[in-house]
């Protein structure tokens, strides 16, 4: 397997497969692929080629899951979804930096089950997702954030744990944020801006 | 106005433009329509006629804002987003029950904030929201939903009280829910399944 833990590796999850540049180049650098079983089809149709195909078993093509049998890992537990599978596939191999690409834009529970995951896999592994609509990054300690002016940008809260920001239009002062709308919807000032906590926060910055 | 409290009100909030049948059927039989600013153009684009237009106005077109002068409402206020503000437009001129469509599909952030703003407004008013993939239903007290065999239900949880349910596949026995993952994929055993709760709930319940 051509694993780099200088390079994240990829996984392209069950939601929309992408359509954004963004995304796109990421699949397009990645030194190792993992699709979650939903999003296998998809890719090879496109004419991709996965390094491993993780999850329960039940979406892959028969023709594909014959013509990929010897990268297939099927993983049977009823508790945790295909992307949760392909993250602990990932880290089993030792990657240690994940981007996750289409993991929004079908069925909203979905969506909402992915993003919030990420305050998990945080926990064990450097992850963002990049949607086509912009990049969700989960921490849980200070950050400081890349950024530009007039750049979107929302807080979504998974602890009762007070959060300062600077650099955003909206600061937040030593607040808890107690519902998913209260961060959302701010905007950087500039080329930076920063976010303390000491609990695990999502942060969503749109795209230019 | 047409209003009719039997009736409910849809509102066409600011994300994809419905396509499934169930939402574009509230659109078709709804006696009231709200528009949210940015939703506006592409609904009279359509053909559509809303009968108010809600926003701070910065989406609407210039033809648009002349030739519905008279159902424009401009609110400027940046504490709130366009769907809250036709939520209010509509509790002002006595609506109690509102279907809201069009409140996910584009930014993630949106449809995050879009959906769990639910929780906020099931405290006035009788509201759901009908996506491309299904419905979303808030509550705040015990509640039996109709369904049938089969069919896909997520719980997100607004508030740390236990949750109880009846008739689902992965049963939660007084639980209080951390993560939007928690209560998700989820599925109903028959034709009814019952939430216990004292907290803010979302319920969604996937489309056949």
């Amino acid at each position: 397997m051509k694993t780099n833990s200088s390079t994240p590796a990829v996984i392209i999850a069950n939601g929309r497969f992408p359509r954004h540049p963004l995304p796109l180049s990421y699949i397009d650098n990645a030194t190792f692929i993992v699709c979650c079983d939903g999003a296998a089809n998809e890719f090879i149709a496109l004419g991709g080629t996965p390094d491993a195909i993780v999850g329960d078993g039940d979406s892959i093509s028969e023709e594909n899951r014959k013509r990929f049998a010897n990268i297939l890992h099927i993983v049977h537990d009823q508790e945790i979804n295909d992307l949760t599978k392909s993250v602990n596939f990932c880290i089993e191999q030792g990657i240690t930096d994940i981007v996750i690409v289409g993991g929004t834009g079908k069925r909203e529970d979905h969506t909402l089950g992915n993003i919030s995951l990420l305050a998990e896999y945080i926990r064990k592994v450097n992850v963002i997702m990049a949607t086509n609509w912009g990049l969700f990054t989960p921490i849980q300690a200070d950050r400081v954030f890349q950024s530009f002016k007039g750049e979107a940008v929302s807080l979504f809260s998974f602890d009762p744990e007070p959060i300062t920001t600077q650099g955003l239009q909206y600061p937040l002062d030593n607040r808890v944020l107690t519902n998913w709308w209260q961060g959302s919807l701010n905007t950087s000032l500039g080329e930076t801006f920063t976010v303390k906590t000491k609990g695990r926060v999502i942060v969503f910055q749109a795209y230019r």
